[in-house]
């Protein structure tokens, strides 16, 4: 079977590493020539939008899915005339907008930042007058890794903010500024025949809006609050009618979730899976997205997962590192880029953080 | 950095799995078009012996290693001109002859079953004389999955089996049958530095002369016997100078190892190491091959690996089954051939037993 996936990243190239052993083919699409996929199957190298590529890319598959949001979502409509696409077209597009995900998690009695949508950029003093300080100014499409977000301490702040917006924005959502005390994220997967599973939460730490840390499963964290955060998902599942894994990030304060985002795809928070779940978080998606029955999500023991940014570490001397397991994908360092990971597996948090503290000292950000 | 392999059957596809999450890129060379390795790496078809083909692979290599012994020794010595290639000609050539396998065995203490080498097929009744019956008749070199063995049960029977014999064998040896108790492997590992590391020995269960199931650690083994074996694989180790992983088979009777055969490479009874073990030995041979610090060896947890051979089994009924991870090797099914392996891990035997039981029927031999 011959599955295609729209995106070339690291998580197509982890896609395509999880789906290799079950016997399947991978073809991508991705504009950038020898993207990480390009070790893992087929890459065409063109654009989303252009019909004769997409009907190239579609050709003699047998399911397609998408690794990144950004896909346009014509571009799995058109897919779909001829090829099982998974996540759908709706599911995508909702995701793709932080009005109608926030819409949605409202309308399924999901709690979610206070939020109001701003049709133009000179709505914001409306906005601000709504929500109050402080508040984060988001556009509402293309964000990604902490980039198109700003934060407004005060209202008088606002005509800074202003002039430091990219020249056209996408339309924008002001967002209450949320005083956290973790960020969390649930792992969740559904399969063709609605059956669904849910990985346990997991602890994340970003840095400059980029995702650094990851601890699974979160610690400290009650049945209560997990049975609420999949109570949430499965919402989500349901009425989107979804297929495929879905991550939905959420805000904890106190005992208390607020959905903050979801995205329509494996995730970073996941990485971990790959070692630390009995069934990875790639292998599940295309398991969801064949029609297969879902795997196991249970834990072997605690994991972190620590992202290398920037420049590449010291190799040799990671690898030294017992416990540990590195993942590269194949990038050219460039400042901040995420180009590889490590995971760090034991029986308990005392193991884990002892190995994770060399890797911290031998990838840090750069 | 760009390994080359020499094979491009499954082992070579599983070495690829290994090395990609590594930042590793792979050239095979193998003659069979679309071998198993091609959806991990480059694939040269071509010859094992013909020197441009050879020098093609080798251009811009980091290191080269081989999947499968029967390459032949000057190929390896051809590409190690340019290319650091491990392990070396030498002891792939020892690997090559059970004669000299038996010979080392012998000049280094370890045990092993009586033999008796034949210059010439009619040598076998003084062969017999030495031996006593039953004893096996085998070539010595190009065996694999039981072919190339005849089980002569009585003196009288030689004439019959000389008859078997295929026109021109390669030349031959006669070794004592071992009536024992199971079959154990014992996977080790050697750095470029030196340094040392050992799986816990494996039992194996073949059928027809083919590996079907691997269970690890063997269940029952002493301390004192994982002790001997490791002893027997680091003097062949350092004798060999060896570099990366070597299969040490052996037979066990009552509490004594008896050496049977060594192969230069990664090995269907160390699969399970992929999921059972911190360190593949797919991920310890490229880490060695390339002078990278070796992983850690020990389990996670137990292990039991099922070989799927001759026709496909119903994939959906097997990923139905919990803590199962499957693994195909995208090759055409026939009769008696190894087309993938299920390996099923859990903190007990209990628990693998139960889950290896499904998997056993959905999977029969054919």
């Amino acid at each position: 079977m011959i599955v295609g996936v729209l995106g070339g990243g690291q998580l197509g190239r982890m896609l395509g590493l999880a789906g290799l052993p079950l016997g399947l083919k991978f073809r991508f699409l991705d504009p950038e020539p020898d993207s990480p996929c390009a070790q893992v199957g087929e890459q065409l190298v063109g654009s989303y939008t252009d019909p004769a590529t997409l009907d190239r890319f579609a050709a003699g598959l047998d399911a397609a899915t998408f690794e990144f949001e950004n896909v346009p979502a014509d571009t799995v409509r058109r897919i779909a005339r001829s090829v099982p696409v998974f996540p759908s077209a709706q599911a995508l597009e909702t995701a793709q907008d932080r009005l109608s995900e926030k819409n949605l998690f409202q309308s399924l009695g999901i709690p979610t930042p206070s939020y109001y949508p701003l049709s133009h950029r000179d709505d914001l003093a409306a906005g601000l007058d709504r929500i109050g300080c402080p508040a984060v100014l988001k556009t509402r499409r293309f964000g990604y890794d902490g980039k198109g977000q700003w934060l407004i301490q005060r209202a008088e702040d606002a005509n800074l903010i202003l002039s430091q917006l990219p020249a056209e924005p996408d339309s924008l959502i002001l967002e209450g500024f949320v005083r956290f005390d973790r960020e969390v994220s649930l792992i969740a997967v559904r399969g063709r025949s609605g059956e669904a599973r849910f990985y346990p939460l997991v602890e994340n730490h970003h840095q400059g809006g980029i995702l650094r840390l990851s601890l699974a499963p979160a610690p400290n964290v009650s049945v209560e609050l997990q049975r609420a955060a999949q109570a949430y998902a499965a919402r989500l599942l349901e009425t989107l009618d979804y297929v495929g894994v879905l991550t939905l990030e959420l805000f904890l304060r106190g005992d208390a979730l607020l959905a903050n985002e979801i995205a329509p795809r494996v995730h970073n928070s996941g990485h971990w899976t790959i070692e630390g779940a009995e069934t990875s978080q790639f292998e599940n998606h295309l398991r969801a997205v064949l029609g297969f029955p879902l795997g196991s999500t249970d834990c072997r023991g605690v994991s972190a997962m620590w992202n290398i940014l920037g420049a590449p570490p010291n190799y040799e001397a990671i690898l030294a590192v017992p416990r540990q397991h590195l993942h590269l994908y194949g990038k050219e360092p460039r400042s901040g880029r995420k180009i590889g990971h490590v995971t760090v597996c034991a029986s308990d948090w005392e193991a884990v953080h002892q190995q994770l503290e060399p890797i911290r000292a031998l990838a840090p950000q750069t």
